[in-house]
C-alpha cells in the first residue's frame, strides 16, 4: 500500500505492506486525514517519532473480528493504545500512539487500530467533518478537566485551528469566552460561533492585552508557541487556571514568581473524549467547515504539509485514494 | 526605634519614628523575627522592595483601639493587607504585605499591623515557636488547596525550613511522604516526625530519583532553585500535581510537553492560614524546635543575615530588645 513516512526531517512516500491484523486489532481503510500542528512538530524532531505519522483520520473498517458489526462502517479512532494491562490508556507509561509514538498512523492507504479504540461515526457527520473529531476531543478535553462555569471569562490565545475548536468549544459552556490572535480571517471564524475576538497587532504586548481585556479566570494557551504561556500567566487572575495545550520541542522560560504568588493552576490538557467530540460535530454545537482550508490527493502528500507549514494557515486535509 | 531598611541590596541599621497608628491597625512591639528564604530574595531584587523587611514575627500588642481585648497578648499576623473593599486580602491587586511589599515588615522594635490581620497566641506555645506560624501556615496551604488522601504519594524537594515543614505538615494528611534533600542532618529532622528521606548527592540526576521512588500523587517544589520544578516534573505520575513554593528572580526554563502530555497540574501556593498553623504548632503536630539554627540579638541583625544566607541553614531567628 502507499504510505508516508518521517524519518529524520525526511518526508518519503513509500509502499509497504497493508498493515497485519494483531488479536484485537481492526484494519481500517483511511478515507481522509488531516495534518495537525503536532505533525509538523514531530517533523521537526519533537518525540523523535520514525514510521508512518497522522493521527487525525476518518476510515471504514474492513476487518475487525472482535467487533463484527463495525465491517462496513465509517470509524474514526482513540489514538492512545495502552498495555492492556493498566486501565488508563491515555496515559499508560507503555502506551503507543497513532502516528506518534510506537504505531503507524493515518497517512498511509490502511491502519490497523485496536478495537476497543474504534468509535462509529453518525451517519449524517460527512467525513471531511468527522477527521476532526481527534482535534476537537483535545479542544473540549478542558472541559472534561475542571468545572467551567457560565460566567466564567475565558481568553484563548492562539487563533489556529485548535485554538478556534478550543473557544467555540468552551463557548457551550461559558457566555464569556475570548479569542485572541494575528489572523483576522481566522478569529472571524470564531466570532460566527459566539466568541469575542481580539486582533493580535504585530506590537500588542501582554500588558496591551491586560490592560484591554482585563484578567481572566481561564487563559488557554493554543499558541503552539513556547512564549504563549507567558502571555497567558499575567492574563489570568489569582486562584485561576491556565489550560496548556502547547507542545513543542523547545523549552519555555517562565516566571514561576507570578505563579506562585498569585497561586495559579497551569493545567496540561492533551487527547480527549472521542464520543463528546462525535456528539458536538453531530448535534453542530460546533462548525468545523469554516477550518479547512484545502483538501489535497494523497499523492500530493508533500505539497499539503508545505501548505500546513505555512504560517496562519487552517487544516490542510488529504483526502486517500479509496 | 531601631529598625533595619533594605536600600538597594544593602543593609542598614536605621533609627525611625515608632509608625503611627492608622484607623484600624494595632502597633505591635516585636518579640522575635525570623530570617525568610523570601527575605533573602528580596534582599536579592525580588519585588524591588524598599523598607523595613520581615514578615515572620510574634510579638505583644500595645495599642488596637479595635481589639483592646488584644492589648498586652501575645500575638502573630496575617502579613497580606488588602485594600479592605474587596474580599480576598491574599490576592487582592492592591495589597500591601509586611515587609514584602507597601508596608513596612518587623524587623523593627516596632511595627502596624491592621487589627483584624492579628492572631492571638496560645499560652503555652513559646514565642521561639511562634515565630514559625506564617512559614507553616504557607508550608500547610498545599492541604488548602487540593484533597490530599491518606494513600497519596508525596514528594518534597527541598529540606530547608519551609520544604521540612511542608514534608511533616502534610504527614498528617498522608502516610507516604518523602523528603529528598542534600544535609543529613535536616533530613534527620522531618524523619523524626514520619517522614521518609532521600539524599541526593552531588551527582544524583532526577531520572535517579525516579528509578528510585518511582512517581508520586504530589510533588512540592520548596528548593528555592528556578531548577526545582523540573525534578519535580519527571517526578510526578500523569494527571498529578506539582505545588510550586519556591520565589526567585530568575526564570526557570520548562518542558511544558511533559507538562501536557502527562496532563500535569502546576500549583503556584503561596501564604496560608494562619489560624491552621498555630493549631498545629499548639497541639504539637509539628515540632519547630529543631529547626532553629541560631537566635541573634537584633543588633547583630548582618550576622544573622549572613548565617541565614549561608547554604544549609536552617531558621535563624532575631530576638528583639524589648
Amino acid at each position: 500500500m502507499k504510505a508516508i513516512r518521517f524519518e529524520g526531517r525526511r518526508i518519503l512516500p513509500v509502499d509497504i505492506p497493508v498493515p497485519d491484523v494483531k488479536p484485537g486489532e481492526a484494519l481500517v481503510r483511511v478515507s481522509m486525514a488531516g495534518i495537525c500542528g503536532t505533525d509538523i512538530a514531530i517533523f521537526n524532531g519533537y518525540t523523535h517519532f520514525e514510521g508512518v505519522p497522522g493521527h487525525e483520520f476518518a476510515g471504514v473498517v474492513e476487518k475487525c473480528p472482535d467487533r463484527p458489526e463495525l465491517i462496513g462502517k465509517k470509524v474514526v479512532a482513540d489514538i492512545n493504545i495502552g498495555c492492556g494491562a493498566c486501565s488508563d490508556e491515555r496515559h499508560c507509561p507503555k502506551r503507543r500512539v497513532l502516528g506518534i509514538r510506537g504505531h503507524n498512523g493515518a497517512f498511509a492507504e490502511y491502519l490497523a487500530v485496536p478495537a476497543i479504540n474504534l468509535h462509529p461515526v453518525p451517519e449524517r457527520l460527512e467525513t471531511r467533518h468527522a477527521v476532526f473529531t481527534e482535534l476537537l476531543a483535545a479542544a473540549l478535553e478542558i472541559s472534561q478537566q475542571i468545572h467551567i462555569h457560565y460566567h466564567d471569562r475565558i481568553a484563548v490565545l492562539g487563533d489556529g485551528p485548535l485554538g478556534i475548536l478550543v473557544a467555540a468549544g468552551l463557548r457551550q459552556y461559558s457566555g464569556g469566552v475570548v479569542i485572541a490572535g494575528r489572523h483576522p480571517e481566522k478569529l472571524a471564524i470564531a466570532e460566527k460561533q459566539g466568541v469575542k475576538t481580539f486582533l493580535l497587532k504585530k506590537n500588542t504586548t501582554p500588558e496591551d492585552l491586560l490592560s484591554q481585556l482585563g484578567r481572566f479566570d481561564i487563559t488557554v494557551d493554543a499558541t503552539g508557541s513556547p512564549q504563549g504561556i507567558n502571555w497567558c500567566i499575567p492574563l489570568t487572575r489569582p486562584e485561576g487556571t491556565v489550560a496548556v495545550k502547547t507542545t513543542t520541542s523547545e523549552k519555555s522560560g517562565i516566571d514561576l514568581s507570578a505563579v506562585v504568588v498569585n497561586e495559579l493552576h497551569l493545567m496540561g490538557s492533551r487527547c480527549g473524549d472521542m464520543a463528546l467530540a462525535l456528539d458536538f460535530l453531530e448535534t453542530q454545537r460546533v462548525h468545523v467547515e469554516p477550518l479547512i482550508e484545502a483538501v489535497y490527493p494523497f499523492v500530493e502528500f508533500e505539497a499539503a504539509f508545505s501548505h500546513a507549514m505555512k504560517k496562519g494557515s487552517r487544516k490542510v486535509l488529504v483526502a486517500m485514494p479509496g
